[in-house]
């Protein structure tokens, strides 16, 4: 690259829901900030996470010095174990962050050689050429920083996933004062989190699910059953609350909610009474109306222990007519189909369910900033470009609209994709180029194996149609069929043909072979070609079906 | 079944999402009303419509007196090609219902021998033993009715789909006056539509979006496309008019909104000023800002006409900067991607889009009914009976909560589901078992062609792991296995085994062959099933997934 330029380029996260990744650059010092991952469409099938390209890193192994994190979401530190078996190097992160990248890594035996560097909100690094500053932010986690990245021409600003909560269950506060004091001086580039820029006015606080808990927690007549995402620390805690002032024990059920408070705990982010937590084997031990059980599983999730509990298949959990459960949580687009079908068990089995269908107090809140919120931070950071990330493409260009509107605090907006190159100088700064980016797709059946689009393509084909296989055996030394063709087909409903079908198939392969000369035959891409093609045809013509077709020739 | 019974048999549309249909049956006498088909949920793979299992209809055929519409939506006529393939009776519909099943019917060649009787709202006919009374309600399409079915146990009245709208566009009102009547009476049962249980208040008058349309037809610099749903013709009628009131030329574009507009044109529910229409060739003769393009495609439908421009793939429909689009329709859960990815598209396109965020005045109001127009029509029924359809099992739940609580109104609440008998006698109702349903799956490439479970399984575990198929050849006559076996897989991605895979699954399979007795390889059924289980533990422990095996024997 050009001397004297800083570039900044997305890897992932711009244009998509997920993966975020951004890579800063000036001369030969590189830092990534975030590694996230993306869960799979539907489309992809047999697919468990996808992650970033990160093709870009992997060319420049040499200059990258660090990877940032701005907090522990999985769309922000899940393609970790996947970068890091690419590349080791140093990641830097607040301490609940590095506690769910420990589990991560541990997970996939990359934790011993990993190099995991604490940072404290407010505390200034140096990485490269690079100086960073971590500002405390508010989120629906807990211990999430922006960073601030002094560069040789200037300040950019990172703003990572926020909402500016004015009360945190925490009382850890947005760091507004940092974000001032930048403005006040001269900050070269804001990029800023576009997650709910459709939405107007202000996301409520954390706290403001509190007085709904507290109407809950106080009418349950029975068991209280409370399902919310295992790293919404804010949101356990007040449920915690809740259920200590109404004189109930608290038992956790599910891995990722165990985990996730044994974390908090640890770090005292979760302070408990003696005797407030019971074991799920105990929930039996105390009377129906001094039990809340917190519950892994808002997403429907088949495995999940509220999915289990849904329909009576969970050991401890056991959810009794008058019972409540309570999902504190919101409907992640492409989920509504496995949530709704886990509430109307949930229905079946009498509990009284609530969840969240907009009623006020509210039973969710959010955790990202709304509209009102991205403007305040517009307006103090006072930026001399605007760039918007985290989000679908409609979402950055709602945000770039909406940033285009405030003349008197930005200087100019730039819309970027995953991939796009924007580059500064002395004279301001422009897209210059593209790199390599994309989807990689893992099978976490065996972490670390992507697995390619051919596999994903034919998986769809046969998905949708099943197989068809005609067998074929030839005689090597004489070059002759040697017997009647076998057919072997699965997931292919042959219709109205039935049972005629595996002979007339066979005819039809039979007269293909009858067709072929001796050097047709002896060249078995040709004769599997052919076979193919008249295979499909009667398929198509006499079924309107397209089965992958597939024939085998087997040597004897 | 008993004499002087009454029997209300829900075959589908009770816990779950469309599907509606139900017997209501005296004696010798049944009438159906209802004939709806569901879409599938993707996992149902390759699956392109569900209809109800009709069994019971099929084991009464001698009984059957007919089919009763109450609209024409797809969810309760779609399964009509399927059910007259079977069981041949006269169908009733209002006008506008009948000329969608016309159209249904002749795809499928069974419009000749079909009997379809049309009806007028208001109008009372006798089918069998009862005595029908079809009253006009209103609902996002039009020419819909409930029935009100008298019986020698009392009347029974259906609301079919509806909302109370007071300003319907066609000014055909919601016949409160027939319900206020039957409610002076005596009314044995009501079975009210559940779709909307969940919201509070008024659902807004199909009238509502008016104000909206006019201010965006108003501003609109450019083209403008509005796309909503097909059946929707109050929302046609209105864009329609604002396209009128600001000069602009309407063209429609895509299939099912020409012929929908053609069929409301011709029954006179639009009416429309000589000139009014272009056709998708003509869009360009005119200026951008005197156009107004009514296209097909509100739920992302990947070959639908909006999908096709989005990606500027359309011949006539090309959105370029500036062009206003409009998405006048709900998101239907489970469609959220395939629609934010066209909104996407159109985004890139620099074109203004609108779609349901929430603001006001709305641009789409939803066809069926809230609570307090649910609540209304109890209080004007006052039914001794109520039992809520047309829902998932927590729609109904909620609707028989908000039922049970107008004690003054009703007289008893019962839930039921699809399949379950309801009873009535002189003493009263309850249930007196079940009879058998369930949901067809049908692939719409052969119609009336019945995809089978087992089809489904086996294409859902293609789609996660794709296949292995290890070939072994057996020379009849001697028995012994004449070369190496042959592995042919797709689909399935061997992973960190790569390239070693395929020999050593061919050893594992070699040693099997090995260690079984000649009269083991002599009975094909026992060898196949040794060898796949040996193979399945091979691929289990060195890929952790688990393709499908299926060895086959190839005699020669």
């Amino acid at each position: 690259m050009p001397s004297g330029k800083l570039q900044v380029i997305p890897l992932g996260g711009l244009g998509e829901f997920g993966m975020n990744c951004m890579a800063v650059r000036y001369g030969d010092d590189i830092v990534v900030i975030d590694a996230g991952m993306m869960f799979p469409e539907a489309e992809l099938l047999g697919v468990d996470i996808v992650v970033p390209d990160i093709s870009y890193l992997v060319e420049n192994r040499d200059k990258v010095r660090a990877i940032l994190l701005t907090h522990g979401h999985e769309d922000h530190i899940g393609a970790l174990p996947w970068i890091l078996s690419e590349l080791n190097v140093p990641i830097y992160g607040t301490e609940f962050t590095l506690a769910y990248v420990e589990g991560k890594l541990e997970e996939h035996g990359l934790l011993d050689d990993a190099d995991l560097i604490e940072i404290r909100p407010g505390a200034r690094f140096k990485v490269g050429i690079f100086t960073i500053h971590a500002m405390q932010v508010t989120h629906s986690l807990v211990d999430c920083v922006a960073l601030a990245v002094h560069t040789p021409l200037g300040v950019i600003i990172h703003t990572g996933d926020f909402k500016v909560d004015p009360t945190p269950t925490d009382n850890r506060l947005f760091d507004l004062h940092a974000f001032a004091e930048y403005g006040k001086e001269n900050v070269l580039a804001l990029f800023q989190d576009s997650t709910n820029v459709e939405r107007r006015g202000y996301t409520p606080s954390e706290r403001a699910v509190r007085a709904r808990f507290a109407e809950i927690f106080h009418r349950a007549p029975r068991r209280l059953f409370l399902s919310c995402f295992s790293s919404s620390i804010h949101r356990i805690n007040l449920a915690i609350e809740a259920a200590y002032n109404n004189g109930r024990k608290v038992a956790l059920v599910g891995r990722s909610m165990n985990e996730s408070v044994e974390i908090a705990q640890d770090l005292g982010y979760i302070d408990m009474p003696e005797g407030a937590f019971i074991t799920p084997g105990q929930i039996r031990d105390y009377a129906p109306e001094k039990v809340c059980v917190l519950i892994s599983g808002t997403q429907g999730e088949p495995m999940s222990a509220l999915s289990r509990a849904a329909v009576d298949n969970h050991k401890h959990a056991k959810i009794e007519p008058n019972d409540t459960v309570v999902l504190s949580s919101r409907i992640i687009p492409g989920n509504e189909k496995s949530i709704y079908r886990v509430i109307d068990h949930l229905f079946r089995r009498n509990a009284h369910v609530i969840y969240d269908d907009g009623s006020t107090p509210p039973v969710h809140v959010s955790g990202h900033a709304s509209q009102e919120e991205l403007r305040l931070i517009i307006n103090l950071v006072r930026p001399r470009y605007f760039i918007p990330v985290h989000g679908e493409y409609r979402q950055l260009k709602l945000h770039a609209e909406l940033a285009q509107a405030m003349r008197g605090a930005v200087g100019q907006v730039l819309m970027m994709e995953s991939g796009d190159v924007l580059e500064f100088d002395e004279l301001g700064a422009r897209k210059a180029g593209k790199v390599k980016v994309g989807r990689v797709c893992i099978d976490s059946g065996s972490m670390g194996e992507v697995v390619e689009d051919l596999v994903i393509r034919d998986r769809r084909h046969l998905s949708e149609d099943g197989f068809v296989l005609p067998i074929i055996a030839i005689n090597k030394l004489t070059g002759q069929v040697e017997s009647v063709p076998e057919i072997v087909m699965r997931g292919f409903a042959p219709g109205s043909e039935g049972d005629a079908f595996v002979e007339k198939s066979r005819e039809t392969i039979m007269k293909t072979l009858e067709a072929s000369s001796p050097e047709e035959i002896a060249d078995y891409g040709v004769i599997k070609e052919k076979v193919r093609q008249d295979l499909k045809r009667y398929i198509a013509k006499s079924t309107q079906r397209r089965p992958l077709i597939m024939p085998v020739i087997l040597e004897i």
